[in-house]
């Protein structure tokens, strides 16, 4: 995980949110040109993420970064992350921008790797509810994470909501046959509201059923009447799933889950020090 | 609040994010050509923000909208927020782009509002640990919520650290004269870490003590001191703050207080209903 | 088809690419503020593309346009495509960029259409080798001819080459079950070079083999090896795939045509006129 | 031809409309962090272009990259064009990319060098009309054929059409007159559609006249009327020219050829091999 | 001269630039939403630039917006150039950033129309020493005060400087005649510094002799020698030429004038009046 | 000074301006692989910005670079600033479009560091009426003068005009007592037109008092009367203010100066040489 999911132009973008005209402070106080060396340490455990990002940041600004860890690590407290070296200018720069963009990142990838282990062995998706304008870095700490994504949008995928089936006017099995002619190389996913519903579907030969904000109990029931007709169709639980509810949902049957949870996770702590060189 | 924060451009990235190059199913489905309605009601009591940005996004799809509120106000439960009319092809590409957009800033602004409350009349300044590549509309829900920015970034505003007093060799009083020479329309804000820290730079004249992590009886003891010193200095509370010990703050003689919690604030559920038309 | 596949940005980055500063030639005839009309009329058969997208060039330079079919329509020669009135000088800026746009993109389309002609009824997808820079609008030319999209690129799918399996060390079944364990919402693709290899890799489980460069005797051979083990593996024919041959795959026993070859079909030809209004 | 015609910005765009996401196969397969060795070949004889922009797409993703060869120079088929060293991961990610990306430039300058041999010593230049989006480049694949630009855009040159004689109420002599005076650096360049109409503006002073879709015969008649009237006007045969027809236009007189053959020639085959290093 | 030189995208930068998290001041106030008409009017006599710009910043800001003159236009002191009527939000967002833009493109038109105005009859052409990242909006100044560009930049004209025949070991005839071989379209413009040099060129038939920065005697000792030895050479003055000095240098037998004093003229001043709606 | 205004990108937006498709002159005369060097030296006194751009100018462009002053240095003429070693074609693609940005640049910071070693030991400010677009540069180089900036923008700054008090109905205290619970961290500037106005506001409790356009007089007339009411509030003297009649604004008693007189100042030149290599 160790590639850049932002390019310098992302990056730079983010640094010039921030200090669109030098930094105000620094320049006025004179000390620019003196030379500092800082560190990232990790305040609590946590799996990092975009830490390759953050010393990128540093290059960027001039001074010279060294990573100790890599994206989808998992560190204990007190971890050194990253050492960067160069003027004070440079630094102060870059230091916020930096920190808060692994400690957003390390809190998605964080919350993920929770729900993953959770879940064990069935693997688990995330939504594509990432925070707006986030997409490249969200979905790198999805991964970070040991998760994987849901789907990365509306133009690879074919997921059938109820909102799509009020427009149509024929039977479930003339719909599966229609999208499987047609996409040969994709599976078919149906978002379906409750058992008999899933049923159908599955009959018909949808691939994957998603079945949304359900009890673990109609997971459970769902599950029993696919065994029961022999069905192959995938079953994954959605809406509302999260580290501490996961487990339940696998036990219910759930061959995967679907989680937005990680996307509003806390951030995780980074703690920043200063040294003179 | 009724400007838009985001350009047709940004608008346009957010929805090629998740729709670089068609919607798959819904054009697969043979649908797109029908018309509907849609319509945004609010799930939850909120303070609306983004919801204008939503509204365009519709626009810019080739469907036309209608917003019943605007980004600021206070709805509760099942307000109606928006109305969307259009091709099913209009419609459902700009769906969970639009709906995802609302609940994440509504979110925010839910929370800086809750502060603002807890806090009042004492004011409520954010940070700016806003998640990565979200600046613009951050800033809209930090004031949607009645809110204000703690400074926009390095470049306008002049907040000294201990990360930059490493650096400096001369006293208190030299380094405020320097500042205030240099920068007749800004105020000198300082961080500092515990009440003598606090006194000696209040007494070289700096214009805000930002205290960082202070118990409230440290906040306390702050204000005891100013107010007997006759100092005019504001007395700024920052660092865990939020809508729970924000009234303490208050209490213990804070001047205004500076908080990041609202950027991780759970999204506001937005409930999405189609009609034919 | 009707949407835009370019937003106005990358519209006028296209006319900045022909017009940075200016329209030499009208500006100095002095001719610019005349009024005139314009129609865009079919020179050959054609499966029409992105006649939204120059229609919306001509309202972007100041003029008004109406558009007489839509993206993906099958028009005979003469067949007016496109009006658009204004000033000289509106109708000469934008003129070729929106001629060659339409040119280029129908030539796509119409070359598509007839693989997806002659290979019906089964499906003809595309690869992601389209010109540098055009994804957007080629994936619109691509549906707009009746076609579909192979995969859109590394992100969304799986498509496991030689080139990848020169760095496993494990059995194909092991490989298979690691893929879908991990992505359980996607088809695993598998490109073979032999029909032996092909059966070991459907053995295995993999959900489709794509045969590159196979004769449409291999393609038969390895039909009739897949139906004699009852294996459900889907078959498709990659490699040179084009509209004259298109039914020898179909015939051979393929499930469905992966081809690039609308990328590099010529221009269909699109006549202008000029009125004086 | 060394100079890259994309910045880095552009290159990484092209690689995130393959790769918005990460690389879903490689990674799964979780195989990137081995080393691998890489190299570009031709299959066929060519006129190279793009190897510059190859080179940087490897580097842009991590592996160190040689070129072995540069823009313009023509190889023989099997010639070592490229070689990229790296993990598996950062040549993965960017293989099909580069190789597509001197596929298709390398069929435009093969094809530009092809009609330049035909023509010479007469020169050749290509006109506005390359695919949309890719001006760039492909005026870099022009000229490493050895062919020239016709004119870049709209802003740079002077082309008078019918379509802009409509709007004319003067004399030819008139005109001329006014452009001469306006633009006394830039040469005027006529489109006419017979013979005639050639020697009216011949005669009035045009500097190139540009015979659209002539026969070689009307060209050869142009040609002989222009001697006899000892005018030193220059004639372009534009419309239809190509690498077949470009010596008959040369021997009937033109003083230089104006075609858009470049750049619809079908891509040159790159062999990529992978080593494990 | 009524086109757009810039795009909506690249107008919003500009208003971002200045506003880039919302109007501080009116929004504390509480005034946004009351309405309000604007005028802009001349200061001082001028010709107009960047009008169509200005009206359009208030469109997109949400304002309406009437231009009562177009750019090219002269105007005497007080004329109205432009009215906007919309929410004070609306206008007071826009006021300076559209400002801004007419005084400083009419600043440049106005110059430049003086020194066309000193020139006439003949014709003036603008150099490429516009402001840097100002080309667009320069260019469009230029033309509006009725000068031309000289050259637009390096990819679509011939300028032979001294510093490239630094590298050239042969004739002048030689290196002349290989440049119009290679470009039949263009012209060759040579920088000379003396009259030696500028015989050797004319005579090896360079089309452009661009004597920099001579006297007006050297102008006129150059116009002497060419026109004893019957060459069509045309020259051109440039170096420091302005609206005092250019009289001198057409007396003295320069073809036509080369200037970049424009880019550096004063602005010129509008006045904005705000009034309650 | 030594931070880079703009981005890699940015600078090489600069250099497609200029030179988006290849350098014709020199790629025509066949010279592009010999190499040279390059040096840039001061033809006047100058304060000296943008060096560092320039330098990452001929680096992106394949030479190699060394700067020997950085932005912000006072140098006497003919000071040897910057050379640049590569390939003819490295050099004479980016010489022009680096030179005009130093002595663009060099202009503003020169005629900055003159207003204020005239105002001395006043400090001067510059406002945001930078040409438009070039915002980051001009800041850079206003500092690089010793000058600050007067605000940035309309979002971080309070600045009070008559244009905002048009649509206010309260005293002058009760304005004041809003913003100033509304924003703690930032001062409130009040323009005023005249000395009784300014007394109503400095008694309100406004922290700056802009007068514009005010007579030395007048200036030394508001002095006296904040000095009489012993009142702290700052007056500084904006509208006209320039290197001439700086000394007389602080003598009349403004706290500081606020100006736009340095964004058009005219550039400073700057001299070229090549040499062979």
């Amino acid at each position: 995980m160790s590639y850049l999911a932002l390019s310098d132009e992302e990056l730079l973008r983010l640094l010039s949110d921030d200090v669109p005209c030098g930094d105000l402070t620094t320049e006025t106080s004179g000390i620019g040109q003196q030379t500092a060396r800082l560190e990232f340490r990790a305040r609590q455990d946590m799996v990092v993420c975009a830490i390759e990002e953050a010393a990128r940041l540093f290059t960027l600004s001039g001074a010279t970064s060294d990573v100790h860890v890599c994206s989808g690590q998992s560190v204990s407290q007190s971890t050194l992350l990253l050492e960067a070296q160069g003027t004070a200018q440079s630094l102060h720069r870059v230091w916020k921008t930096a920190q808060v963009l692994v400690e957003w990142a390390s809190g998605i990838s964080t919350s993920a790797a929770a729900i993953v282990q959770a879940a064990a062995p069935v693997s688990v998706a995330c939504t594509r509810k990432n925070v707006p304008g986030t997409k490249a870095l969200s979905v790198k700490a999805v991964r970070a994470g040991g998760a994987t994504m849901h789907r990365l949008g509306l133009s690879e995928s074919l997921l059938l909501f109820a909102e799509h089936r009020l427009f149509l006017n024929e039977t479930q099995t003339a719909t599966v046959a229609r999208y499987k002619r047609a996409e040969p190389e994709r599976k078919l996913v149906v978002e379906v509201a409750n058992v008999s519903e899933a049923m159908l579907w599955a009959q018909a030969g949808a691939d994957v059923l998603q079945v949304e904000k359900f009890t673990t109990e109609a997971v459970a029931e769902c599950r029993a009447a696919l065994d029961l007709a022999k069905l192959q169709t995938k079953l994954a639980a959605a809406g509302g799933v999260n580290a501490v509810n996961a487990v339940d949902y696998v036990r219910a049957g759930a061959d995967f889950l679907v989680t937005s949870a990680p996307y509003t996770a806390p951030p995780r702590d980074i703690q920043v020090n200063f040294f003179l060189a």
